[in-house]
């Protein structure tokens, strides 16, 4: 595709206008939305009131007046994007969090299974995180195998899958229902990482008969730096999970004050401390940004995206680690390459901003609310004028 | 003291300036600091450089140009009010998660020591988490017992005493050095919630020979709601005790990306998630707003603005349950009143913010930054009048 037939295909493009949401810098193509979403512009106003009039001029009052409520609210808003009822997620802490509380609930939900079965090669908080929570679970232990031999280490031992949807370096996306279905056939329960999937790819929850999941806020739903993450528990699984970090926010009654524990209705339990209003504010603003796209549609360009991305590749002689079916792929491309890090870097220093992933991965967002067709053929050529100077 | 004696004393305050530093609504007493410190001005301006630039124009580079070290950097802003060093403190997570770490960590330290002594009517949180995190590490048991009973119930199987410094309904603080040594006494290690402490009155963990603690960064020192909390382990412990929640931000090598969770160096394993940075960045301009005030400063007219309050409270003849020696409380005064609940909301609604803490407690914050002599014979005045027709 010549730069040429890039812009017209942009001018084209139904999808074009939402550039205008984001604050994107000059001299700079972004593909790095997939690490940290750009700034929303409604993002800031919405922070100019949070901090001015809320907590500038209402002080203590605004936990009355929309604070107190925002992890579900938010969770309520997130639920779409995830294929989940309003009132099956919360938005709180960090995924990292999120996923300690998860797995040490899931194991507990049924004594005599002990193994949580995870992905080699999966992002390594996962993996780290699942160490840290097996050690909370008496006889609880973490198997992370290869991918070819997930299936087959899922057994009548098995507490809970956990998995991450969309691989972080290669982008290859897991089959969610099939592997649902191959957990809950071995009495297993499954908990999804959802963290490159949210906003990048459509993700329904509910069809999957998924057990739980959790996700980040700060990737393709633009919430700001470290924003809160979310955590999702199926309706039917609300009431006999626990929440193992029981702050007093998950309390049923916070503000009575009382000694002992009591788990609080539904999603609520699954808080812990005091909501960060600053980042959760930045998140909804960043929610609210897009909450009238589909991500249909987004996923669609996406591929489109892709399918040029690649074909540079290709012209270019690089080997692409991404799935060439749409279907089993994020919202991200990765190509591997001996000298990832110094041609990373020099993308990186003629605007072009993706990331470097240990040891030899170069990767690319490709997030279709802000880049267009010209975006992608300009960072090739940028990207050709790197590799040939390599 | 009339209105006059007050203003006269307020205009020949030292710190009567420093209430410029901050935004407070017209037609309001703000004595609520303790709950939510209200918005210091230089952070309108942090928040705007932090969204604006390091988010919207600079973007995942960010994270290069310091966002990734601010846990670290800001625990080492923090340090000086809490009488640690610069690397014994991280700021991260709420308190209650940053509570589960410690408390986890602490009942691993010794195996044979299985119990978690705590005070009953300790701020809930504390309680609720200490039982959550007895519930991860086999034989653990937490037993809260009266504060006259406390001497008694550290023993020989005390593994963690968790104290909170200064009581949130009553103001009562505990003889740091004198606590801590009795855990000593028994071999026991002690953690203090500095929640109510920190930024209200003068701490020194490193002279009273602390192990760990936490604290909260929304209160006295005016981070924002929800604001990242503080863990500190002294330097001696750290080698040796390790995060429970070991996310990859606690990772030694975070971008190396390797399956196996391996404990980073001093206090770089309390972290999990990728930090809050919105959240973050304000209580950072919190501290930096502060950084030249001595806490002995705001300390001793923190103790002349509660006589003033105590000496309203008796005229009135209130029942004070905080104590009267200015070295055996923190930095709000507290009284008990059958009415206290409607007591308080119609102080609120004429503009006189305190808190109500079931069932019978009035609270106010006395915080000498931007609280004068004038406010608090105020605030009396409308005291007063509610009384009157309560």
């Amino acid at each position: 595709m010549t730069l040429d037939e890039a812009r017209a295909r942009d001018a084209a493009d139904p999808l074009r206008g939402l550039r205008e949401r984001f604050v994107l810098p000059e001299g700079v193509i972004y593909l790095d939305g997939n690490s940290l979403g750009p700034l929303p512009r409604a993002t800031v106003a919405a922070q100019t009131d949070l901090i001015e009039r809320q907590w500038g001029a209402r002080l203590i009052r605004s936990w009355g007046e929309g604070w107190m409520d925002s992890p579900s609210r938010i969770g309520g808003k997130l639920a779409r994007w995830i294929g989940a009822g309003a009132d099956e997620v919360i938005v709180a802490d960090s995924t990292s969090t999120n996923l300690f509380k998860l797995i040490v609930a899931a194991l507990r939900h049924d004594p005599t299974r002990t193994v949580v079965v995870s992905e080699a090669g999966n992002f390594p908080s996962d993996l780290h995180i699942a160490e840290g929570a097996v050690a909370c679970v008496p006889g609880a232990t973490l198997r992370a195998v290869p991918r070819e031999a997930l299936a087959e280490a899922i057994d009548d031992r098995t507490a809970v899958v956990l998995l991450t949807h969309v691989h972080y370096k290669t982008s290859q996306r897991f089959d969610m229902p099939a592997w649902t279905k191959r957990a809950h056939e071995a009495g297993a329960l499954i908990c999804w990482d959802l963290s490159h999937s949210t906003g990048a790819v459509p993700v329904d929850l509910t069809q999957a008969n998924a057990d739980c999941a959790v996700g980040c806020g700060y990737k393709f739903l633009n919430g700001g730096p470290g924003a809160p993450a979310f955590l999702y528990v199926a309706k039917r699984h609300q009431a006999g999970f626990d929440n193992p970090i029981s702050g007093w926010m998950g309390h049923a009654d916070p503000f009575g004050f009382a000694d002992p524990y009591e788990a609080g209705p539904g999603m609520e339990r699954w808080r812990t401390g005091t909501p960060a209003m600053l980042a959760m504010g930045a998140l909804e603003a960043g929610l609210d940004s897009i909450a009238d796209i589909s991500i249909e549609v987004l996923a669609a360009k996406s591929a489109a995206l892709f399918d040029v991305f690649a074909g540079i590749g290709d012209a270019l002689g690089l080997e692409c680690v991404s799935p060439r079916d749409a279907g089993q792929r994020g919202s991200h491309i990765s190509f591997r390459h001996a000298d990832a890090r110094a041609i990373m870097g020099r993308l990186i220093d003629a605007g072009v901003i993706g990331d470097f992933r240990d040891p030899d991965i170069l990767r690319f967002g490709l997030t279709p609310l802000y880049i267009g067709y010209a975006d992608i053929v300009r960072a090739g050529e940028v990207l050709a004028q790197v590799l040939r100077h390599d």
